[in-house]
């Protein structure tokens, strides 16, 4: 069952607005911009002694520095005025070629003038939803969703409405009731925001049944599918799978991203759109920006060129999936039975559901204090929902970080509950942050 | 006497809405995103028979490569790692401490914890916007003003209010009176945006005596100032003007930006701002793109600390001032006498109004066909105003081209005039774009 439209939108408080001589100047949506759980959690984790299971930073370590710093220097070299100036709006041509040809690995046929380049997919997620969603709009997104994609729809004052997923991703049942009730309700759907591949944070993979029928109701009620796939090229088991775009050319916007087959720091990504809706995400990305760094774009355009990427990615792979394997052995091998988490097939996410009477959000100063970080799952949810539940990222700390870092948060579970078994719910310090009922589908 | 703020946000249409099966479906915001005037003009001006003096590309045909190729590949080759990881919200801790340096120049004591790093200082306009304007609020600019700026704020639907300047810059007298009027008619202003130093498209420099002016009806009438800078260390003679800023820390946020002091295909700005206000641009920039791109940002740290980036500057201003000379000479010696212009101290613009009658927006054609290309006057105003007059750029072509520009642009303008004298004002076939006149001023 969906999150009713009538639900007002998460807001926040500002712990600075005492100081804010600005305070009554900001715009509306202003209000709607806090700082997340993932920000928060930054400064914990960088601390060399936690083990973080919190960030989603790719381990970009196996990337060829030689190769990079040569393809960058002759780059310089040969095209150093070009790549230093300022370029399209819409993004380098011959780049936009290259992600056709990275599209295709996924059944997409596009054409490189319906790619628009962004400044990362963030900026893709920012760029569609600056050009379709007005205040109290509505979006539908998986329960639950990225926590950067929440953050641009609030800032963008839409309203979310979680839809049901599980182990084969959004129940299409349960979209089809989430758009009769919004609708119902006179409210306006933008967009579905789905993210099919390796779920952030959900872990799980749409099944391809599921992919036809989801693109089915969303053809038939007329609702746009904003697929995003930072993670396609990175399953742990057979070919890609087929974009949902490849199959729907009108009804989907399908953003890409170099940050995980290649580098993040680049900061490149981009959104392949109908024709008209491509037109509009130029004229937002010339008012955001004027234009996509020419550097970065000419940069990436030399390494694709330069290297066996494709070979760099299968080496990506086979090392994430090393790390999801000591995740899911330790988990198995030492949490407590009433625990419960998926296998991830691709991705850099486990989604873990505590025992019952557990929070997450709660027990995490607890869990930095034994030097272990995740990310609560109220953080994925646009309304509080998500507090028994945790994401665990496997792609960053080496398989012996990660077999320890299972290893504290364990310890920590464990003392919880021994606390529980002793003074039971009311006992806990943490005990007021507990408990939230929702009317809403998590994973459990 | 400024712009009312009864009249309403100029808004375009697209030619494309015909085939557009989303038409219905866009923001409110989108129907305010159109494809400026720059824009069209930008393939045009690409062609190589056509004397650009339209576009405000910086020349760095005077970087060392060589420099630059080096400092990169030892960034790959030293701190590759970081470099291409995602990286702060806020920008690079170490570039925003050269940034504070850069910003000394102009008499500014600043703190890097307040600095927040842009993709461009374009972005920096739009981030300030997101978080200050609600659809409806007043956003005084000079009339004229920057085609991006204008831009950005009409993608928050705000209403420009534009203020006269003169060739001293922004006339204070007129500043006070636009924000008596706006605040009579029960308007809320959420800012002043304005560029002192060598503006874009006026060409003309705010006075010392009326910086302390206009900062003192700023304070007295409680008005965030938005000093936007990217010409600054671009002056033609003598010492970098004194930043608003540096006199006013509470009251003015300051835009800066590395495009044309060093390139502008790295994507490169900051903001720096008060504080309370700084936090909300750091959220405002994780939700719009997470961080900005890291590569550039260590490759421009890298830059300034390898190189003698200050005499770097010093031949920019000697190359562009050789150009404004070419120019302002050729206008000089072959510009009818009807024909008004500034000189410029400094930047990349001569504003240039025409002969009474003329109209350059009508001219364009006729000009684009003699192969000399520029931006009609009426891109930098939010409303239609500035017919009569044009923005030269002399900062990208060689001085004989600019010569030879001028020249083209003569010839036009004479025939034109001679139409005129032949058949009168209604015989010309662009006399319905002529003739707009609105009870506002312009720098004629």
């Amino acid at each position: 069952m969906p999150d009713g439209p009538e639900r007002p939108a998460l807001q926040g408080r500002s712990s600075s607005t005492r100081l804010d001589s600005y305070v009554d100047r900001y715009a509306a949506r202003t209000r709607g911009m806090t700082a997340s759980e993932i920000r928060a959690l930054f400064s914990v984790a960088s601390r060399p002694e936690v083990v973080s299971l919190a960030g989603g930073m790719p381990n970009i370590s196996g990337l060829p520095l030689d190769v990079v710093g040569r393809a960058i220097s002759d780059l310089v070299a040969t095209n150093g005025p070009v790549a230093m100036q300022y370029g399209s709006g819409q993004g380098d041509p011959a780049l936009r070629e290259q992600i056709c040809d990275v599209m295709r690995l996924e059944g997409i046929e596009a054409h490189p003038d319906d790619v628009v380049v962004t400044v990362g997919s963030q900026q893709a997620v920012d760029l569609v939803t600056r050009i379709f969603c007005d205040p109290g709009d509505v979006v539908l997104c998986e329960a639950p969703s990225y926590v950067g994609a929440l953050g641009v729809f609030r800032a963008y004052e839409c309203d979310v409405v979680h839809v049901e997923m599980d182990g084969d991703g959004l129940v299409p049942g349960a979209l089809r009731d989430a758009i009769a009730v919004v609708r119902a309700a006179g409210r306006t759907i933008k967009f579905l925001y789905t993210i099919p591949n390796f779920h952030n944070p959900a872990g799980v993979t749409l099944s391809e049944e599921r992919r036809r029928e989801i693109l089915a109701i969303c053809r038939e009620a007329d609702v746009l599918v904003l697929e995003d796939n930072p993670y396609g090229l990175l399953g742990f088991s057979g070919e890609p799978r087929r974009a949902m775009r490849a199959d729907e050319p009108a009804g989907v916007i399908y953003l890409g991203s170099f940050s995980k087959t290649f580098a993040p720091g680049f900061r490149v990504g981009w959104a392949l759109a109908p024709h008209a809706v491509r037109e509009k995400l130029v004229l937002a990305q010339e008012s955001a920006t004027l234009c996509p760094p020419a550097f970065s774009q000419l940069a990436i355009s030399a390494y694709l060129r330069a290297h066996d990427w494709q070979g760099q990615v299968k080496q990506f792979r086979e090392m994430y999936r090393e790390r999801r394997d000591a995740m899911v052995e330790a988990l198995d091998d030492m949490m407590p039975a009433a625990a419960r988490w998926n296998v991830p097939d691709g991705g850099f996410y486990v989604w873990l559901t505590l025992p019952d009477g557990l929070d997450a959000k709660a027990m995490l100063p607890r869990a930095v204090s034994a030097r272990v970080a995740y990310v609560p799952g109220t953080a994925f949810f646009a309304d509080g929902f998500g507090s028994q539940s945790m994401r665990l990222s496997f792609c960053y700390p080496t398989p012996e970080r990660i077999r320890e870092g299972v290893r504290r948060l364990v310890g920590v579970i464990e003392e919880e509950l021994e606390l529980r078994a002793t003074f039971g719910s009311g006992g806990h310090p943490f005990a007021l942050d507990r408990g939230y009922q929702a009317p809403r589908p998590d994973l459990t």
